[in-house]
């Protein structure tokens, strides 16, 4: 193996603070030269602030070595895709966008594509018919989702996320989003091409067995599990099988050094 | 055979105007004494002003003879859950839902069932996700959807009918909706239920190859089909076929003389 993909948010650090030791495996990464991206399912934040959390925590990380749904959906588009776009992502994550041109229109504009991320509140009946009528247009347009989170929980509740609007769509105007953003295959292929990996020498270390473990191993990756962010005991009495556990990413080194 | 399930739009009607012989085909069924029920996936409209359109049309019809979703739906609801319900439905159709006792509340309230229809411009994201956090509630409620119409098409273009909010819900809440609208088997069930007829001795009468033809016989009836409303000869060279059909309603009390 010569290639590592890393989760951020359980495996590099857990809340605000750092996972202990991940600063020294980072370092050990980056001067191990071996080809690696971060790659996370965030759409909240630009990748710009990601990075720059990292550099906080000591880790001298720059943006291109970290993958999210919109980068990875601006890849996507850019070799499949040609024509004015239409963009319902989070505010936050629109400067990753920067490259792309936007339709200014309304439903009744042609498109190439759309692309929809967590736009919470603002979903509206008009907004989800308007994306439901450029869909209908023939040929009809790729729809490209910024992953398929079901909810997540806010301080007064659950909350939709992407993946209730992606459904919705696909069964109205039948048809299958991309979907860019773990598990994937079309997600990690993006992650490969970037480090220039094949899928069978690259390692995908994450906290989740499912977005992480299981999803890299569908699509042909090599995964390993730490044991810290959301792991628990039960991951590993399920049908899922890591390719190996860490205790925490502070055990790459070694262990990379035993078995890759 | 000794039962029949008829339906209304492109069937009984077409537009504004009867089917020529539908008066005459509804006064030959009432006098047979034979169990009938007209069946229609309608919500635009109370069963009450269906009625008073049959009868506008020349054939004495009263509200009880006439099963729509939401009709089908208190049914369900009496026999399979008690407690307070959400009726997220269109006003049209709320006069029919008057024995239901709905809360009043909001999405922290507990509801034994939560019934949704095309409520249109009326869906944003307080509305789906107020459904979705009473979904998520222990136990879980019943979702019950008023037909699963993908769209419709009104003056200025497509607009998304309910199913489209439907599978946002069961995907998010990972729940299966009891959807109460052809061709569903649970509404061909109700509609046995009110004639007191086995399926096997129903037949169900239409114009849609797919909703009435295919519905019925999957949920073991026999369907005839009629060249009236939206048949097209291409109806008759797919994978579903008809047991019968009819040039128009007309030549129901004949054929069922010859083959019932």
């Amino acid at each position: 193996m010569r290639g590592l993909l890393i989760d951020l948010d359980g495996v590099v650090w857990e809340g605000d603070a750092a996972v202990p030791g991940a600063a020294e495996a980072v370092d050990w990464l980056q001067s191990s030269g071996l080809p690696y991206l971060f790659v996370t399912n965030t759409t909240s934040r630009p990748r710009r602030l990601i990075a720059a959390k990292l550099q906080q925590l000591g880790m001298p990380v720059t943006a291109e070595k970290i993958l999210t749904p919109p980068v990875a959906a601006c890849q996507w588009l850019a070799s499949h895709s040609a024509g004015p776009l239409k963009l319902l992502v989070p505010d936050a994550t629109r400067e990753d966008f920067a490259t792309i041109t936007e339709t200014t229109g309304d439903a009744n504009d042609k498109v190439a594509a759309i692309v929809i991320g967590d736009i919470g509140s603002a979903w509206d009946y008009a907004t989800l018919n308007g994306a439901f009528r450029m869909l209908m247009a023939e040929p009809a347009p790729a729809l490209v989702a910024l992953g398929m989170t079901r909810y997540w929980k806010a301080a007064d509740g659950f909350r939709l996320d992407v993946a209730p609007f992606v459904k919705a769509l696909e069964y109205a105007a039948d048809c299958e989003a991309v979907v860019l953003g773990k598990p994937s295959a079309d997600f990690f292929a993006i992650a490969l091409r970037t480090i220039g990996c094949e899928r069978g020498e690259t390692l995908m270390i994450g906290d989740d067995i499912s977005g992480d473990v299981s999803g890299a191993q569908k699509a042909g990756l090599k995964a390993a599990l730490v044991r810290t962010g959301k792991f628990r005991e039960r991951d590993l009495h399920g049908s899922v099988r890591p390719d190996a556990v860490l205790s925490s990413i502070a055990d790459l080194p070694e262990w990379w050094a035993q078995n890759a």
